[in-house]
């Protein structure tokens, strides 16, 4: 039986990860490849409910808790659905994965990142990407573009500061891991960061 | 500012913990100290829910997100309950903490214990109780014990293999940890318990 492959999209807000997605999807699809997408928190109804519950909360939740339950909907998230997709043989394209974890509660909301590291690993069972592509730009002209654009979203109300900090710890996680991660250029258009992306995909073999 | 003392009071169902918890926090009342009592999941909202969450599950949720819910309630209960409590120089007693953790999810549920500590210590931010009082009793002497008194609940529900996995996990840890964990025989009637968790409290400094 031949083992399925797992492939995660990061980046910043705005960076186009979503469009992205569905051209990769679609790409894979093209080469034969059965293909699943799916986006962290998961797409359970568990892992649902979940998010649901940190969204709703009342009053500033504590970080410690936080992540915590993003990680339970994570471990929904592998077991009911990237693991018996890779072992039924496909390629899984999922939008965040751990190392959004790493950005958001570690770097960002200050949880040392090797205790974020480890409880990652837990959640996913040590399941990890074999490729993670990073859409990197910097927030400055994200912001420019979708103002040209009339946008005004999640992204703006985040702030600036925010987004520069999210980013950071992107550029500090690819870093680290160069192998695993590869950056791609999210201010060209769509085409052009589409061809990236297949280059990437065909240099691990697809 | 004097500080708070944490004390936690664990063992199987049916060991009589409820009650002497309340007996346990009448007597250090009457000794002169500001008593907090509380239990796990921890009282507060977000606790409740995420109770909620794990007893509402349609299908058998998986031992790794189950433990991370817990321990997303743990993390609120330690952050919003315990600490605030201990910060006002309050002795906070407990019903249930870390070692029901260990023991239903590490011993019984199967999950690496060391991994269960550390996940625990991250949850409570490191915080330990001093004194744990184990209320330890055979499960087929409690069963016994209550079918006497007519009483058919959780503890007969889930099996005497069940309840004597747990009894062994509770004495593994108290071995481990002798200077924290204190036996009490929690087979004596109800006033022979309390006096030996009154001597226990007293060497502890009470």
């Amino acid at each position: 039986m031949k083992q399925g492959r797992f492939i995660t999209m990061e980046g910043v807000d705005g960076s186009g990860k979503t469009t992205q997605l569905q051209l990769t999807a679609r790409y894979l699809l093209d080469c034969g490849y059965d293909v699943v997408t799916t986006r962290e928190p998961g797409g359970t109804k568990m892992a649902e409910r979940i998010r649901g519950l940190v969204l709703d909360a009342d009053a500033a939740i504590n970080a410690r808790t936080e992540v915590m339950l993003y990680l339970a909907a994570r471990a929904e998230h592998v077991e009911t659905v990237i693991k018996p997709a890779l072992a039924a043989g496909k390629v899984v394209l999922c939008d965040r994965f751990a190392d959004s974890t790493l950005v958001y509660q570690g770097y960002v909301r200050g949880i040392e990142i090797a205790k974020v590291k480890a409880l990652c690993a837990f959640a996913a069972d040590s399941l990890q990407p074999e490729l993670t592509i990073l859409l990197d730009a910097a927030p400055e002209a994200l912001l420019q573009r979708r103002a040209d654009r009339g946008v005004r979203d999640r992204f703006e109300q985040e702030g600036l500061d925010f987004q520069k900090k999210v980013r950071e710890g992107f550029l500090s996680l690819a870093n680290s891991e160069p192998d695993r991660i590869k950056k791609v250029n999210a201010l060209q258009n769509t085409e052009a960061v589409q061809a990236d992306i297949q280059k990437l995909l065909k240099e691990a073999g697809f």
